[in-house]
């Protein structure tokens, strides 16, 4: 038996990348699709502009697209919506009763609505039990950060937890494919750089220092330590490249954090399907990580860390990348859905199961 | 009457940039070009695989490649050799009497070669007197620094005068014409990013700080600041973009800093043909400075600055781009030689003048 | 003097080129932008997202937006508005007296309205005398071809002339500024090729087979030849690229055809600003043209032929490039507009001048 | 049991193809690696620069890397070396009893040398018996087409089953993985089209008639058509594009065109484990196929054909990509190995086999 799931926001590119991996999932059947007004009444394979180098499964192709509205939805969503969107809709699933994975920034720093990497702070999801919709109809909303935090923060966790962290330094060079579709033109980025993403600056840091701080009770504190990041739109379609120079509270050597990183396996027991193995990757090829070669690596959804060298302004520097729509975005959310399930937090929702038919 | 200069190293993409420079120049004009024995007998036009995108000059393209000795050489060289072939080569045209301007690294950090930036550190030419080769023969190798280097510096150096620098992060993303020819294999990065780039942190930090730093009679002290780099390369042809983070000793406001990238104008009145009339540019696009876009400001020797906000690790952030090979390369040597010109230092080279013909 | 003129769609990619192209203009000085409606009223500055690698002019950037109506517009026009808008406003300018200079589609097959390139086919100009515009208050419409078709023509015109054209044959690699902005979304074109371009291929071979037609009184007779077009996009900014080949009425050699093409200087006497000395530019170069370093020949307005071989299934085959935004667009409608003033056409349109300013 | 199978050239970017596409080979397992002097002696995984984006396996991380000769290779060889040196090489493993499957030109034209597409033209593989090599020592040489071709070919021959084919017009679009590494120059391709590829149009005709040709007894006649290719380099890591037009020996309509691609499937039933259930895909979206989207349809073994429609010179045109190095090169060897032993071609070699490992 698999649980049915629907979609939010099924026809952009965190709604693709959504079916593509849930296409073969051993726990989540998608069986309800629904996208903004001009598509809704139509076959998905006719609304969808499909951007993805897998084929669109044909039973996805030929659901219709469903109005975004939770009469007919079933009662666990994956939601790739526009944050503006997002907040309107996902308060509307979360008070139908859904649990609302979702992928959008709206309730982000929302002090009730858990911001969540599974191998970082499984612990914050506690907070969900704070909220109205949870307590009034079993709905709430479950959210995972901005594509370019996540790599950082799986990178960070360990030795944040070794050495303490004080001080965080990132520029990054981010995939156009983070922006959607349309997203970026293309006069704007072939041959260039743009050292501008709305926002992101802003919700990277943020969104990093709450992913590492500790929840005490129902209420999260972020991590008090002094970030900074610039944030830069480079040629690149998938794979978010990040340079990182950190400081620690406590000494740590090379080996320390190579072995750091190597015994990161929070989840490990868990089975959690699509939780890789090893979440920190570490090359020490001089000129990796580089997104084009490592951004598959744990099927899209590890983070791979390399060029691990002193900094002569902080502690010790070095390079991460992670897939931006993968483990950046739909596969973030499916893990958190995953850990939800392994937590009993979906039970719920589980009445909506359905014959595994594949 | 202009003076008759030489090309070592002419075939290459920064000896390429010099004819192209040099085409008009109203005080240089090109008579010699030399490059490595396989070139050297051929015509240019048939030794050379032209690379840029205006013509190569027919004059030009006919004339000789010369083997690579001083012997018939005209007394003032431009040199754009690789730092092991210049290692050996541009002491030897030194001794022989000629005034090597260099934009190689071999001897960047040597004590007695300067490494300049006409607007930044000018008076650190008057080291070259203590070159042997100056007091034997009159010869002295100058150098310009790394092309990563000097957009930062040109950034920095208005405000090190005014509020004081203490710490400096940059992470880049440069240009792959900064490697030369046939230099990063496309597999390399056509939508990748490459977070390395052999010795270049190394070179962009040491060479930074020596450029900020401070004359004493006969030798350089570096600036006594905190400095890391991070380097990256990217799919841009030309252009390296910087993303800046930097702490002064004085507290500095958003229009003081603006005051000082606008009012530093340190060749006003030199009259020095190369020179942009303001190197440092500010836009306040927000989005902007991009390589596409800006690279050819001032004719390719300004630096562009955008995108200042402050730091919430140091003190303020801004991303500085310019052009690597005009600005970063054959652009930063020939002003050099406008500099020495204007300070009498190739006057033992003036009899190698020939009438003007343009 | 010069002569005042307009632009219509001042802020799209093309408009631009136009402001950029006129801004040291001898005969012409922009006195009047418009817009869409979203624009109408704001400075230039503020209404344009400028995309060119030259600086916006200061004079520009203040100038006001105006509506797109013919009221207090200058008689003379150059017009860079979609077919669809097109279709409604340049009939309207025309009837107002305007001399429409056009770069758009909408009409360039309309019988009485000249679709010209003027070393091709200049005397086609004669049928804007048939339109009912010129007759009833001396304005009209001229329009030049779409970027693809330009190039083309202008190398197979002086082959034409010498040898007949009886088969075309031709497979475009075509830049994405070609597509105005936000155009070509980067998700679509980085790392791909685009093998279609709507109605790009119609477009195309309609046009060609027009401009290399005869005029035979009021009246152009289309070439009879047979000609097959393939439209492709690649991840190029500026610069077309054509495979061509072609089947000749009479047998051509080698040195033939290359002495065609070095010969053809149709305008030589003329004078017009912006026509290059040499229209159709050979290269014997192994691999070039190429968009990157062949684009910008003659000022951008000249087309590069180059790989001439035998064709085992046409008679010859040989690529051509060409500048789809200059030569291809903006500066095709200016040469136009100079042709005209050399043949007297835009003298009603004279009385517009102003005293010169630069 | 797998037989044992060896790679010649294994360091390269086809090298590496081999080794990915071997690593789950049910019938096939590497057993020796060997690459240029360089490289002989070190282990695989320090002599190879590893540039794809599934990891090395480390089995062959390990496996230390034999000099070039037949000495202790397997009697089935994979061949990916330059035509340089496979002149030298392929013979001297032929004679050694080897079975040398190889993807270089240098033999694909020799008469006795079968040139095989599995789908294509099995039959050829007769004229292996004709090699003195096999004769005297059970060893041969077989061979695929060229990376340019083998789409091409894909997409023809179920028409040139029905309907016969008399003119042939291709342009490509070709990837920079196709030159191998370090292959074509970054500041070559970024932003660019290179319009030239040595040898390739001609290789590409002779290749692509030969393919289409009879085999009559030992010796294979080339289809009596006329073909002209124009070859092209593009901004793609990996997909060879093609704009194809076609004429027929009978009338074809569209549907019946879309017949004989959809009906092609001549390997249907010899469960050959690398051969595509469709190895001619046909899409009608009207913009693809494109090379991000569609190159790894059927596991990078299918050509994907798209945009037909009526071509006004001959008699239709459409667009058709394939994968160049996995069904351009190793895929393409490995199919033609799968098909020899399907045909008992491979038996005397069969003593090689080793104990199914994974």
């Amino acid at each position: 038996m698999r649980q049915k799931v629907g979609i939010l926001g099924a026809t952009g590119m965190v709604g693709q990348r959504f079916i593509q991996l849930l296409e073969h999932h051993p726990w989540f059947e998608v069986a309800w699709l629904a996208a903004s007004d001009r598509s809704s009444g139509k076959k998905y394979g006719e609304a969808v502009k499909w951007k993805l180098d897998s084929a669109l499964p044909e039973r996805i192709a030929r659901m219709p697209v469903s109005p975004a509205t939770p009469d007919d939805a079933p009662k666990v969503i994956f939601a790739a919506l526009d944050a503006d969107i997002a907040r309107d809709l996902e308060p509307a699933f979360a008070a139908a009763g859904c649990a609302v994975i979702s992928n959008s920034s709206a309730f982000r720093m929302h002090e009730d609505v858990p911001l969540v990497i599974p191998e970082v702070n499984a612990d914050h999801l506690a907070i969900l039990e704070n909220q109205s919709w949870r307590r009034e109809a079993g709905g709430y909303i479950v959210t995972n950060p901005n594509c370019s935090a996540i790599g950082l923060v799986l990178a960070l966790k360990p030795l944040a937890e070794r050495f303490g962290i004080e001080s965080i330094f990132v520029s990054t060079m981010q995939a156009v494919s983070g922006a959607g579709y349309p997203g970026v033109a293309s006069m704007d980025i072939l041959g260039n750089v743009v050292p501008f993403i709305k926002n992101e600056e802003e919700k990277m840091q943020a969104e990093t220092l709450r992913l590492l701080g500790e929840r005490g009770g129902k209420v999260v504190r972020p991590l008090a330590a002094k970030m900074t990041a610039h944030c830069n739109r480079v040629a690149v379609e998938d794979g978010h490249t990040e340079s990182v120079s950190v400081k620690f509270s406590k000494n740590a050597g090379r080996e320390e954090i190579l072995a750091a990183w190597r015994e990161f396996r929070p989840l490990a027991g868990r089975d959690l399907p699509t939780a890789p193995s090893q979440p920190v990757e570490f090359t020490d090829l001089e000129d990796r990580p580089q997104p084009r070669l490592d951004k598959m690596r744990g099927g899209g959804m590890a983070a791979t860390v390399g060029r691990l060298r002193p900094c002569s302004l902080l502690d010790w520097k070095f390079t991460v990348l992670s897939h931006n729509t993968i483990r950046g975005a739909a596969g973030a959310a499916l893990l958190n859905a995953e850990l939800l399930v392994s937590l009993g937090k979906l039970e719920a929702q589980k009445i909506d199961t359905v014959a595994v038919t594949a």
